[in-house]
């Protein structure tokens, strides 16, 4: 019984994030209004698209309401320079536009952060592990073709067009550069679909923003307005949340650096399991020599490919490469816009059988971009891109084989 | 007397670095034959364009000899996977094309390779220090450009055009992706014009390829073959030398990683000063406190603009950031292709006023990329790509004031 008479309970009113959806259980809550959600890390080991039930949720609102029957008459709202405006439904993107298909991830700018505060201090935010990450084929319509169908010139869009802003129907806001926006191979879009179905609630339906390589924080979902300015977005999460200040910095001058857009490279430890003892040969018959299989990912923002991927079973002292996995047939898009996933199986370094040690992987793009060492060189407040090398400490008696 | 019977003296014949130019004292070099020879730091710090002087040479062979009455003619045969050519005058290139100016860095990759022999083990190359890198205006006619009037679909380029590959007079050679060729924002230039004068011979008079924001071995000098291939070029320079291993592999299978293009960021100190004690205050009285001014450059590829410089007088224990210098008056381009020059001023630390310390330099991009803060983790036996943070130990009793 929602009324009380005759009017809606004063809770129901006041909780605007009553028509929250359902969630799976497998997420890993951090927050419950608004939902913030990670994958859970066997779930990222364990295939290359993410599915829909198991990607991570980041909403900084409530889920604005949007019935199946509305979508094709809901409207997005685009504004030039010059004031004009024009309005698209979605039937109408669907049917005049051409459709595309990319695969890319998203990541939070806060993946991670945990590491931050473990390994150097303490920083305000979600405390994610290493699953503020997925990866899924996205579909819609590019957003270069629409603003240029409401008038917009791409081949010289003028002074006035420096930065492309959206907004959500929940009130969230965010932009990114013209450059982004209009770049013919930067695969931007206004998506519809996420792997193969409709965009669930929680990832922005009936339509989002989809920037390849890009912090997901600009990936608005629930986008019903899109603004052509000479400024960013006037949010807090464009000005503010999202950029880093050096080590030292607790006083933020917000405009002294830039908004976090193309991320940098980082990976992750997902999954480490102990394997029987290996097979025992001449050169090496000790009984306690023992087979690690670690796995994860590996992602560089900008559409940077990943080339290798390092593994250190002894803290960083030293080094091997791990097995790229080969998903390039699920692959779609102008540039590498996913991740790679990784596998690494090696014996545990000799006279430690039972001791403790510590696993670590750090990844190269295609650009020999490659991740800090430590996270205190990198610490800032809002913990940020916390991309050092990942570190998993590993203590063999407390753990079963085979797990 | 350059005859010997008529003929020219043998050791002339077998010498093909007999026309090489005289170079400026100041350069620092490294071999003679072929010249490989470094910028000295002090001008590294001096000037955002650095003068063509001292600009660094890296020579893999001799300079190949092209009158000044001869340039006009001097022609560049462009060839297309289907086989056709077509040769291009540098008089049609300058009579019928745009001219475009551009201001972008140069740099070796093997830049700094001397800091990773130092801190972590032994690496085959030319030992540079800080001054294999420098940076320039440009000036020529745009690739794209020229290959779209060759014949070149830039909108589709097809499968058969995946690489651009250059060849010199003298025979070194190296290609670019396709992708980077014909970007609209890459600024790749057939460049006539160094600092608003003719190329110099050591730096590929009279023309030279510029592929801003990637590595210097791409930028082809005295160029006179272009080839739009489905493969890179196969010379040794782009398929084994210009690539990094992991730190563990000392078997190099040459094709597992890619070719270095755009270049990952990286930064130096130039200059170190020791200034006159600061004013003594209340608060800091102790005569011995002294004020050091570093000064250096940082620099990312790719375009990306470095957004923040972090200095640490206490070999990494504590940062602060420099001051960026503005020289946007001097930068021309579609995207940032130069470094950031900057300054630091701070006290020596407490209590270190005549101990031995160390100081660091690191930067971060607008991609938030930077730095690994280890040469031993990125070590790779050909020393290229030598990023890590630049350290400078420091003995000020070994220093004078001013200097
Ligand atoms: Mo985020
Ligand atoms: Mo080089």
């Amino acid at each position: 019984d929602d009324l009380h008479d005759g009017r809606p309970l004063q809770d129901h009113i006041e909780d605007p994030f009553v028509s929250d959806p359902v969630r799976d259980s497998r997420l890993r809550k951090m927050t419950e209004k608004p939902c913030n959600a990670e994958t859970p890390a066997d779930e990222l080991a364990d295939s290359f698209l993410t599915p829909n039930d198991v990607f991570y949720v980041r909403n900084h609102m409530w889920v604005p309401v949007v019935e199946h029957n509305e979508a094709d008459s809901y409207g997005i709202t685009v504004e030039l320079p010059d004031g004009g405006t024009r309005t698209y439904t979605i039937g109408e993107l669907k049917s005049r536009f051409k459709q595309y298909a990319v695969t890319a991830v998203l990541q939070c700018s806060g993946n991670r952060r945990n590491d931050m505060t473990r390994y150097a201090k303490k920083t305000n935010g979600l405390q994610w592990t290493v699953g503020a990450i997925s990866c899924a084929k996205w579909e819609g319509v590019r957003l270069r073709e629409v603003l240029a169908d409401a008038g917009l010139s791409l081949s010289d869009p003028g002074e006035d067009a420096q930065h492309v802003q959206f907004s959500g129907l929940e009130a969230y806001g965010a932009s990114i550069p013209i450059t982004s926006a209009i770049d013919p191979r930067g695969d931007v879009l206004l998506a519809f679909k996420m792997n193969d179905e409709p965009l669930p609630p929680d990832h922005g339906f009936p339509v989002r923003v989809i920037v390849p390589g890009h912090v997901a924080a600009r990936c608005v979902k629930w986008v019903n307005k899109i603004i052509v300015s000479d400024e960013e977005s006037n949010t807090t999460w464009q000005r503010k949340d999202y950029k880093c200040f050096g080590p030292n910095e607790t006083k933020q001058d917000w405009d002294k650096y830039k908004s976090i857009q193309v991320m940098p490279i980082t990976s992750a430890i997902t999954r480490t399991r102990l394997k029987k003892p290996a097979a025992v040969t001449e050169q090496d018959n000790k009984p306690e020599t023992r087979v690690v299989q670690l796995e994860g990912y590996a992602y560089s923002g900008g559409g940077r490919e990943i080339q290798r991927v390092d593994v250190s079973l002894d803290g960083g002292e030293t080094w091997d490469q791990a097995r790229l996995i080969d998903d390039a047939n699920l692959e779609l898009g102008s540039k590498t816009w996913c991740w790679k996933r990784w596998v690494y199986e090696g014996a545990l370094p000799k006279g430690r059988g039972d001791a403790k040690t510590t696993f670590v992987v750090k990844a190269t793009d295609d650009a020999y971009n490659t991740q800090p060492e430590t996270h205190k060189s990198i610490y800032n407040l809002r913990g940020n891109l916390a991309t050092a090398w990942h570190r998993v400490d590993f203590n063999p008696s407390r753990m079963e084989n085979g797990k």
